[in-house]
């Protein structure tokens, strides 16, 4: 059966979705820098929000500032700013956002403004210097290149990202993204940033669980190095301006967004030179599937053999039996893409084989499987290599 | 009160040891080197013995055939190999064993002869090579020297010690161990291998628990990347020959030992350039004090940190965070050594204790505690640095 929708990604990011505007500036927390530092997203009509936050205990201000709100609340903008995490500050840290936001109302109307933050922890904000930047901001821009850059932190590269999404009947809407993220990242999100928009009619009650089921399927499932950040924030915005919504098309551009959007981050995991995706199969039901796809994906021995490209299944197999699932020496099987580089009946890895397998680590991108023939459950996670370069971007990061 | 006996380091190793000789030689596992390769460790008179092993489910093939000996057996030999780990490799790994040690009696007789492994998973040992390198070995040889080195893979110094005790009555017993390892070390141990040996007239009984609870307060505090090998092993061999005991003696000096070991192993943890003692306090209960400082001694954040020096305090507060134990911001406290770095009325860092702490991370050892302030529970791993080393080393360690 042929889908009675298409979905095509189009040009102008949150720009181009009815009723939002979005853009950026410089206030001068980059020191030395002229890249913008805080960003804006505004939408002329009132969103429902659903959101994903941290589990980090030591929640963000700003995600302390959200809660505040109370359930269902609507808003018409954010506002994110680079280089300051906004965290371990306490109830100062709220209260500064309010200060902002008080400010901010001189040059602009707001409903309920949100606030996200990505940097250092521990540090206040520079409240004046915030605001004082926030004056000569054109409300009105459409600029989703520079509010993508201004989020940036480690990251090499802008992600942002906008679909169409045209329905049978003619009608259409449209959804759009701008992430940040590089390192920090974990199967339980980390430090990423992740606002989506849309002009479709979403039900409101259905927004958190595809969300969180999108959630599920892309960023919960790439790794760069285990750690969780404090200010960890998945956000989709609705203003439902379009008038026009088909549930089953509006959860693939969606799920499909968040999944290219992780993808992005992990291909510029700080120092990464490769993306893999660790698919576990057989495993003894799918949660034990999961336990041992991450496992793979965070073991730092299996993280530089990639970046050394060395066939050196062993550590696959050792951090399977290291991580506690149910396994056999005698029934695990590992491919790398569909070579076996690991059964009973291929024990020994010969130079064919391991000249073959030496050439598909060298791609920038390949799957390893390990089916540990125990039951029926599967799971894939994404990782990446440990580089000389993730050393030095996270050794030198603050200083 | 004064204790009623005395711990001395002596020289001399294993064959300081009353009744225990050692050796080792190079049957060419090593492509290129000179350097030994294969060691034994041989008692004139059969032991009892003790063993800790890996909790990977993959157990290589030496662990395998140990346990094939079962409960209370005795044992007087010894025979350990780098380069290779005999791991993964069925049933065949267990027979090639066989087949050393039956090729052995042709130059020695001994007793339930035990082997282990270090080295590169998926490769049968060669076996040949192994067998014709025994003839020229000298089995009453006292070079615990030869025996620790070639014990080695990516150590960088050897690791051995040896102890007299001295009772208040003039009786005395000896205790001394041989170890190696210096990456995969986790709390759950990992590719390290330590071998202990004792003249004292300890109680069968008693060896195991002794063992067990050295080892939870040495070689399971310790990490260097988390990872968890497939022939960890501590094995306590005890021949009795000296007739003399006392239990707490016995305990402190064993006890002793093994952190002096584990502390050795840390040190030369691959690429490492300081090392950490985490010390977590005032956590809900033990467990969570434990599953705090295990998370720090293994976020790659505060690895690197610590290898930058940069006195980032957040990434400490983060991993509390984010590791699940229960925590309030309001209650936190972090020291580097007897420096509070953060709590309520400390929330930023200012110039002169960053300085401070700056100063203090540049030691080639130092303290983080992090007081949670929620109840009593306390623990202490020690971690240490990440560095371009580590990447280095791990990503080339087989090609």
């Amino acid at each position: 059966m042929e889908a009675s929708y298409t979905i095509e990604a189009i040009e102008g990011g949150i720009g181009a979705v009815g009723g939002f505007y979005c853009g950026a500036t410089n206030v001068g927390l980059r020191e030395g820098s002229e890249q913008g530092d805080v960003a804006y997203i505004r939408s002329e009509i009132p969103c429902d929000v659903a959101a994903i936050f941290t589990q980090n205990r030591f929640a963000a201000a700003p995600i302390k500032h959200f809660r505040r709100y109370g359930k269902g609340f609507q808003t018409d903008f954010v506002l994110i700013n680079a280089k300051n995490a906004n965290a371990m500050t306490g109830e100062k840290g709220v209260e500064d956002i309010d200060a902002i936001f008080e400010a901010l109302e001189r040059y602009t109307d707001t409903l309920n403004p949100i606030m996200s933050s990505t940097g250092v922890i521990g540090y206040r904000l520079p409240v004046e210097r915030i605001v004082s930047g926030l004056e000569p901001l054109d409300f009105f821009a459409k600029d989703a290149d520079a509010a993508a850059k201004a989020t940036m932190t480690t990251d090499s590269f802008k992600k942002e990202l906008a679909y169409e999404v045209r329905l049978e009947n003619g009608e259409s809407f449209r959804i759009a993204a701008i992430a940040k993220g590089a390192g920090m990242i974990n199967p339980q999100m980390a430090t990423m940033l992740c606002f989506i928009v849309t002009d479709a009619d979403v039900p409101s009650e259905a927004m958190r669980a595809m969300l969180q089921e999108g959630a599920e399927q892309s960023f919960n499932r790439i790794s760069v190095d285990g750690d969780m950040s404090t200010n960890d924030t998945v956000m989709l915005l609705c203003n439902r301006e379009s008038g026009n919504y088909h549930e089953a098309a509006f959860k693939e551009a969606l799920h499909r967004m968040m999944f290219e959007l992780a993808m992005m981050i992990l291909r510029d995991g700080e120092g990464a030179s490769k993306t893999v995706a660790f698919h576990v199969k057989g495993a003894a039901d799918d949660q034990e599937a999961r336990i041992a796809a991450e496992a793979l994906s965070n073991s730092l021995l299996v993280k530089t053999a990639l970046f050394g490209e060395d066939p050196n299944w062993g550590r696959i197999a050792s951090t399977i039996g290291a991580c506690g699932v149910a396994c056999d020496e005698e029934r695990l099987s590992i491919y790398y893409d569909d070579l076996v580089v690991y059964d009973k009946a291929h024990p020994e890895l010969d130079a064919a084989r391991e000249a073959q397998a030496h050439e598909i680590m060298k791609q920038s991108h390949f799957t390893i499987t390990c089916d540990l023939g125990m039951g029926e459950g599967s799971y894939t996670a994404y990782g990446c290599d440990l580089s000389y370069d993730y050393v030095k971007i996270n050794a030198e990061y603050r200083t």
